[in-house]
């Protein structure tokens, strides 16, 4: 029953912004190896608001978990696996998993999607702007079909002062995706 | 080194229910929020039986764990991010990522597999029956060869009276997939 | 903008061994449960080291989690759903998912990748050799390009005596990848 498979190798890059603005309650950091310095054993369920590069598009939340792994002392940071998901409202998501490290840019590994990212594959580029408030992504994606229009405008250069545009981050009907997750 | 794929990308329909028996000790709500509504920070690990879709065969346990993101008051329910996996006995294993409201059906990735759905992809369809007793799923798979028929039986309608036949109920090794997970 | 994939379909082989040398604070058991018996409930974060298969490199760490599923009393072990990524220094990591059994080998899906594994798929033989110190690895990975020659030497085989050779467990530079995770 094999077939040539028609799945696209074509590589799409989308840029999100992943933006805490303290209003749900995230992350929260559950200190269960009972130590003072972060250790292994902590966990930290989190869920923030994403927006579009071009910040003019409120798409959704992240939701997850990241592992403590380890504190790095001379980085004055930690080690975190982190395993979570990206939701797009009626696009559908897109899950990862990898490292995130609070000092330094990581990839994470894309490891399936639902909607418009059933199939997906590829890899993330996380890069932190300020931690752990404003984050910024870009995905090299491959398996699925072209991205439609308003998730890969061009983005805003990622710097510790951007911020989505007003009508984005209150979520007015034309600057969201269809029944954007939140 | 690149060759010409021959991974079939063809769908093929996989039903299955998943069944709270109450005999797991599952889940295990972990109210790590210490809050009294269920809110982020609460774990809830859980394993439940699962069916062949047409209820005449036990195929094995689903493993793994839910993390709460938030209380949803106006549907009187909740969001969590669902990570876990599908076990087939002899046949392997299937994992999924995505997320799981208490109020709505979603679609979750199928992020890999193993033994026969090894290099599986897709997602599958989350369909809540009696919550949190009875779920039923349809998976949309690909990247496999064809599924054995003892898995792809014609579904049972879902109902909120469905039950396993009681040989499979019973795990009567004609009412079992080959050492089926337990 | 369907076009015919590229993806190698090849399968790869690669040998990792995982090491828990007490260094690391690992695992971290979280008796959550509050069960005198390991019971659904409790997770066990984690991180080891991991070497080549023929143990004259240190390539970095496992990094994740196992979710308590069920003690199994007639195997004197336990079933997890293990989630968690093996880290490569420069050459990425791959992040993988199933059952981890103390009594009995698995296989568990590869679920992803960076770097080097970007776009990886496929599935990996665990084998126990001393619980829960040393573990044996076998990778069967498709759609990525050849391995390097480093990771793919001849592997030691499985014994409880295995070691890393002492130049690779001091990480001196000829012994390990470069940038190796740690």
């Amino acid at each position: 029953t094999a077939e040539p498979s028609s799945r696209p190798a074509k590589v799409q890059e989308l840029n999100v912004y992943e933006m805490n603005e303290r209003d749900r309650g995230s992350p929260a950091y559950l200190r269960l190896s009972k130590k003072e310095v972060n250790s292994l054993g902590d966990l930290v369920p989190f869920s923030n608001k994403i927006y579009s590069g071009d910040l003019e598009k409120r798409l959704g939340i992240t939701a997850g978990i990241c592992v403590l792994i380890q504190n790095v002392p001379e980085k004055k940071g930690d080690r975190y696996e982190a395993i979570y998901s990206f939701y797009f409202g009626d696009y559908g998501h897109i899950s990862v998993q990898g490292a995130y490290l609070t000092y330094e840019d990581t990839y994470l590994a894309v490891t399936g999607g639902s909607g418009i990212f059933e199939g997906v594959y590829g890899q993330v580029k996380l890069k932190q702007i300020v931690f752990p408030f404003k984050l910024f992504y870009t995905f090299y994606l491959k398996g699925i079909a072209d991205l439609p229009a308003e998730l890969t405008g061009k983005p805003v250069a990622p710097s510790p002062t951007v911020e989505p545009f007003p009508a984005a981050k209150a979520t007015e009907p034309q600057a969201t995706v269809k029944n954007f997750t939140n």
